[in-house]
């Protein structure tokens, strides 16, 4: 059968209808389940406001920023409207800000049912595992429909709107916006509110983590949804605009339709894979939720695996090796997850190990938590490198461009579950809340009891997709360095200079990019990390401040409540205040290299910038993983549980690692693409001056 | 006037000559000084006879390992003996075995003088800070002296005998083989030892730092002199080393002796400036040894430039343009090196800031450790970046390859005062036993006060000296890639295959090299890291074994004492069974890439090593440093001063910092420049075959 373009266009339309339908569906399904106590439905109206407040206040930081960005884009990008084509600097920016609007719509859509989620799965605990689990998996799943539904639309419509694959890049580059500030900022606010809270709550003063006396704690509960559910969704949006829209650009550049059609279509097969998995997910009555979520996500790469191959033997022009190359993806996507889950999971030896060492003291949870963290980077890095030339090598007879088609395939087919993904992530806040809420309406023992066993699955399954996103988006990375080649030769061929072949290291110039590039994860990281610190002192003050100004708090007197919103403001204003200097500095980086060393230079840079944002993506999510499972590890009774020197090792570990799991570690990945993607929009500036270019 | 090699040979080895000379005198002067202590006297003997039985026990293992290797080189280096010239392979072999032999010896005066200028030191602090000071700075020098002569006088004889620059990396192979050991062996030996006599002596027993009755107490002042004189003069041995060769391979590509004679001219008016530099230097009654230390470095700068201006104006065809790159070279070191000192210096904002957040707990000196870590390694990558482009473009104009000549000079001109650098380096270790033995023999509170002074600067200096030893590996890595392809094309140019003119990341074989490459100085690292921890354990459970079993040894009482050699045993035995498995999963790596991905791969190999490695090492090193000095800031009274709750956190940061600083962050280099030369004389071999090359 012939792949009309028409044809798979209209096909991906019907999916993401198909995939709306059905994340409205799952909202009214999650909507009509019934929380019967007060006090928890009180508390859960406060998390939600609380969080819309974030969103509110970020999303209008949010838009001065791209308001600015889209000034700069439609003035400069991507040539000077004093010299180009004005009607292109016009559409790019018009993508740009549909990419930074579809993406934060699907953020408010994935907050707006999680929150009403949390409560819900609280009650239904009170009735057993089975109940409470399908309403905290069915809220995460609208999250992740509403993110693949609505990236497949917009990289859908800008294409056949503007018919030029370049503008995507506009697209792409709204999406990673959005995405560094909800990533990072998320990262930040939830840190900032979890170390306060503990800090004060558990340490100083030895009240219990979800206790509502606490002013963080609500705060605490919020940042589980704007960091995991609306940052997770962004970020993974991010990686799977990308993905695609690197792949539609070296797919134009290739000059055949028939690639863009396969691009196309193998998104939307991901799709519907994924609405065929969240469907199936089920859990029996004395269920192991861990299970449940990992089988669906089998279900769904098994499922993705044959759609595609039935769809490359149906249409004419849709290459095997092609198919080959996605699979890859898909299934070396897979195996570094369950990596991860090795060096997290407290059932393995690693996590053990690192409770032992706490034994000795924290310097050694520390110590064993970083070399074991470093070590952990081996294997992803490994297999992202033998996808990578496995689908080179799979594509490269297809022709000359093939082959990077083929990278750029890849990290299409590990991002096709996607939206299964993000429904097992989202589950992870979902029922963490659901704990929070048990405990703080007094549900009692047993409730508690399956809304831990529930928060516990999200958590190893969370390691899973970690690194399963981080892989993601290492293949994504390389297929926008290949994007990046495609922009720069066409800026080249456009000025009438030489077209480039390639990034030589030993070319001086691209070595310089390299050096500094590499350096730059590194600051980003420390930037955000101290950012949480800073921030989390401010909290901590007012904390104290509330504790000592608000008379029968601390005594737990009967209507006296402490000030929640004083301190969802600071987390608020400071994740934001902290979070902007992280990212100017990366795209101040970006531009200095490029208008010093051309666009060889920024080569390389985007090389270097990948090349450590991965590993040490890697280090930081899984040891902060690691040390957050070997503290669970020691309070479940080993090396001397609770309250044991072993304990206090372990919560220093701890706290050590939860900037680096949910502030710096998994924000590089968005750093990477941001800084991929201002780097082709420039490209042709770089081309036509630099210093020593 | 006219460079004749043959002149240029006479110049170095009087060069040679004169350093030998220099230091068998200053070693006799270190002699003539007199030890009034009977109990010092005991004390160091006993440390001199640990470091002997370590370096015994190594260099077995060495020659055991150097056997093995120097037969492998024999059978297939740089061709197998079935297809290749023999007499080239026992060429190499050769050179590697003298590589070998020669860096030993070094490494064996070095610790000769340490350990005896231990206790001289000691003895005259008792009149003031003038005598110890020359002393300890004389000590050291012996060892800078002879690393840099037997290094000048190896390169030269090798090139001399077998007039083949390729045999040259045999040798710098047999440096790099011994650094490896000598490095991480002594950093592990060093950490075993300093960690569990901490733990065990301060921590558990409450007894002082150098109390004698601790059986860790030698083994941990062995460990300063096998790790930081017998180590550190290995490394940078092994650097001065590599860069000479690597110039020597590009420069003899270039077809113009002069250039031969050019390295070998600036090579020995290095050492010449380093030999002024040492005599001339002085430290007044009242002086600060660290202004007099770090103006010492300045004049030798200073000397270096001028000396090698007027060589330049001397000799005909010596340019001006090369004579640049290497000032550049030499420039950038020491500014690395200053801005290593603002991160690390407890006068500066950054220590103060780390002491600070140590009052809200360990987690936070080691999340605010870490960051700072991170970020001090940007300016030291800029510096690298730059340094190496800047020498790239001065030397590009003159004519094709100058270009990589240049930044090979630059790396030579960077290690050109690297007599210098090693004799401030071992001040160190000597400065620091001079102080546990004033303590251990009682020499009262001024003699302490005394001691205490030389010993800060000895900690300043080696933060200075370690950013300068791995800003010089830096660019000396650069050039051995540059030489790694010149070794590439010599081969496939034999083999009658097209040549490559360079490694573009775009290839997907070269990508792959990067990825994999780039996760080795992580595992490498871990791998150190975790053989300390695990051999601190097992050296814990012996020292508690002695107070326990042997009677009278926790009180005190006359006449009993611990069993030193049995904490010299576990700590030698552990070091060198910790240090073989990382060793052989980075030659391994290297193996593996090349025979999957052939000389592509492997260039990219290198390149991400060199990458990551170069970003970990400033990292590991800047991040230990700053713990340390955080950590005797606040000993010093600030934020609580000594048994504050800052000063328990700060003792963890330190903890953490130790194998940082002291075993991985060093070793990185050496790792590098292993993985290197491995590709350098394995390259024909990859040529000829790998899977996907």
């Amino acid at each position: 059968m012939e792949p009309k373009l028409s044809l798979i266009y209209a096909v991906s339309y019907f999916a993401v209808v198909i995939a709306f339908a059905f994340a409205v569906w799952l909202h009214f399904w999650v909507k009509r389940q019934k929380c019967t106590n007060a006090k928890i439905e009180e508390i859960s109206g406060l998390i939600k406001s609380g969080a819309n407040a974030f969103m509110r206040k970020e999303y209008k930081i949010l838009a001065i920023f791209a308001g600015i960005a889209a000034v700069i884009i439609l003035v400069l990008l991507p040539t000077p409207v004093w010299k180009g084509d004005i009607i292109r600097n016009v559409e790019i920016t018009v993508s740009y800000i549909a990419g930074t609007v579809l993406s934060a719509i699907a953020g408010k859509i994935g907050i707006l049912v999680a929150t009403s989620a949390n409560s819900r799965s609280a009650s239904a605990a009170q009735e057993g595992i089975k109940p409470a689990f399908l309403i905290g998996f069915r809220g995460g799943a609208v999250m992740g429909l509403a993110v693949v539904g609505f990236s497949l639309l917009g990289v859908a419509s800008v294409l056949l709107l503007f018919k030029d694959s370049t503008i995507l890049l506009g697209f792409s580059f709204g999406a990673s916006s959005l995405a560094l500030f909800a990533k990072a900022g998320g990262g930040i606010f939830t840190k900032t509110a979890d170390v306060s809270a503990d800090l004060t709550g558990k340490v100083e003063l030895g009240i219990p983590e979800d206790d509502p006396r606490n002013p963080a704690v609500i705060a605490d509960n919020v940042g589980d949804n704007v960091g995991d559910v609306a940052g997770m969704g962004a970020d993974l949006f991010d990686s799977n605009v990308a993905a695609m829209s690197a792949a539609l650009v070296i797919a134009s550049a290739l000059g055949n339709e028939v690639n863009t059609a396969m691009v196309f279509c193998y998104a939307a097969l991901g799709l519907i894979a994924s609405i065929i998995g969240i469907a199936a997910a089920r859990i029996g009555k004395h269920g192991n939720p861990t299970r449940a979520l990992n089988s669906s996500t089998y279900v769904t790469t098994g499922i993705y695996i044959a759609l595609t191959a039935a769809a490359t033997a149906i249409f004419k022009g849709f290459e095997w090796r092609i198919w080959g190359a996605a699979a890859v993806g898909l299934i070396v996507g897979v195996i570094i997850g369950i990596t991860t889950d090795y060096f997290t999971d407290d059932t393995k030896p690693i996590v053990q190990r690192v409770a032992h060492a706490s034994s000795s003291g924290s310097a050694f949870t520390i110590l064993s938590g970083i070399s074991y963290g470093f070590i952990s980077a081996l294997p992803a890095m490994i297999g992202i490198a033998v996808s990578a030339l496995a689908a080179y090598k799979i594509c490269e007879p297809l022709g000359p461009g093939y082959a990077m088609f083929g990278i750029s395939m890849a990290a299409v087919g590990m991002l096709s579950i996607v939206g299964m993904i993000i429904s097992n992530d989202a589950y992870g806040p979902i029922v963490d809340n659901a704990r929070g809420l048990a405990e703080m309406g007094g549900l009692g023992e047993e409730t508690i009891r399956v809304a831990d066993e529930l928060d516990s699955a999200g958590n190893t399954v969370k390691a899973v997709t970690k690194g399963f996103a981080i892989g993601a988006a290492g293949l994504t990375v390389i297929s926008l360095l290949g994007a990046y080649m495609s922009e720069v030769n066409e800026a080249l061929a456009k000025a009438g200079k030489a077209l480039i072949t390639g990034f030589d290291v030993m070319n001086p110039t691209v070595f310089f990019g390299i050096l500094i590039g590499a350096a730059i994860p590194a600051v980003f990281s420390a930037m955000l990390i101290l950012g949480v610190d800073r921030n989390a002192q401010r909290m901590v003050a007012e904390i104290r401040r509330q504790f000592k100004t608000i008379i029968g708090l601390k005594e737990g007197k009967e209507g006296v409540k402490p000030d929640y919103n004083k301190c969802i403001d600071i987390a608020t204003h400071g994740a934001l205040r902290e979070l902007v200097p992280a990212g100017l500095m990366t795209i101040g980086a970006t531009v200095i290299v490029g208008f010093i060393g051309g666009v060889s230079a920024i080569g390389g840079f985007l090389l270097g910038n990948i090349v450590t944002g991965l590993l040490l993506a890697l280090f930081m999510s899984n040891s902060g993983g690691l040390w957050d499972n070997s503290k669970k590890y020691v309070e479940s009774g080993n090396e001397g549980g609770k309250g044991s020197e072993a304990h206090k090792a372990a919560v220093v570990g701890d706290t050590v690692g939860d900037p680096f799991k949910d502030t710096a570690g998994p924000s590089i990945n968005t750093q990477i693409t941001v800084v991929s993607l201002v780097a082709s929009l420039m490209s042709a500036l770089f081309a036509a001056f630099s210093l020593f270019g």
